[in-house]
């Protein structure tokens, strides 16, 4: 299981800074949504550059314009970048292909996908899919957990995202998703090495349960 | 009617030249996704700082982190701010409510909104609606008109967007939408001043014919 560090709600020096004290406990560096819509492109040139040898997500979140999205983020650097499965199938399509033809990845965010977009999307098994918990929802409802999380297709690569604490892996129910995105448990932990370092030890000790 | 002028996949300098040429014959002026993904937030405060009598929509297409992107939005100057309809109902109620505190506006992205999305969204009625077939339909599927066009509930502000063409116009299905967001038409002419004229006119005749 990899850690993939989402650095958010950040100016691109502290992002940086952040993801070197964590370095060495963590897999994947994401280059946080409000990231790109701040500061632009340049956000993953600069942290691909500062870490050449992570592998680089950007959140782009996609829903339009794929292509032209898609290129932007491989262009600069990015090995994986994300697009939303409430999307139009074309534009899916399109960054699963642009992936492609760079030997680049798709991950595709299931957040608010109903059961049938699900279905549909299940058959992209390049793709990494993200059962993802908005930030919203976390905040303002207090949800915690998607519906999809019982039932995560073990024969697709997975990643899990939303509010992810050390206390809250003990009680994840998915069943062994390749990918933890964690963010403010560490980017915002006085200490974030040591953070960092706490989940790589969780995970390292085989201590993550699932139930 | 009014005319708002998309500005997409073009250098924020670019973007101005062109909004300049158009200047008199449009209303509002939008600061497209790509320039938001490629130039940061500072492609919203630059074009208001060129053009600050006109109304500037930003389509930051926010699906999550609504308070944080909307705030973004509106400390940058921009007057309406967009959200995607697919969103958890957490995002599109946040952002209304920051659009309120600031006394600005937000403008909800039907973009692959299903049915009983759409009921349900039309309850937010200090929104304007935008009516979208997006690009990545437009090119890939050959799509020109959304599902919605023929249905337009005329209680609520309304936008139509999608490949909008002088040619087009004269087919619209819509009940008189309060916007029309014309982009390539105007921004891919050889003459955008010239062409933005042409909408205007054809608007300003009331020849804009409603099947």
């Amino acid at each position: 299981m990899k850690i993939q560090l989402a650095l958010d709600r950040l100016s691109i020096e502290e992002a940086i800074q952040i993801a070197r004290e964590a370095e060495e406990s963590i897999d994947l560096i994401e280059v946080g949504t409000s990231l790109i819509k701040e500061f632009g492109i340049s956000s993953v040139s600069k942290i691909k550059e500062a870490f050449p040898n992570k592998t680089i997500v950007r959140d782009i979140k996609t829903i339009d314009n794929a292509v032209y999205e898609f290129e932007l983020c491989f262009k600069a650097g990015a090995d994986i970048a994300t697009v939303m499965g409430v999307s139009p199938v074309q534009t899916i399509e399109a960054c699963l292909n642009t992936a492609a033809k760079h030997g680049r990845t798709a991950m595709i965010d299931l957040l608010n996908t109903n059961a049938e977009q699900k279905d549909s999307l299940f058959q992209y098994n390049d793709a990494i899919f993200c059962d993802h918990v908005s930030k919203d929802e976390q905040e303002m409802a207090g949800k915690k957990k998607s519906s999809t999380a019982q039932s995560l297709d073990s024969s697709l690569q997975w990643a899990v995202a939303g509010g992810i604490t050390l206390d809250s892996i003990n009680k994840m129910t998915e069943p062994h998703p390749d990918i933890l995105i964690i963010g403010s448990a560490i980017t915002q932990s006085d200490d974030p090495g040591k953070a960092a370092a706490a989940f790589k030890k969780v995970i390292d000790e085989g201590r993550v349960e699932y139930q």
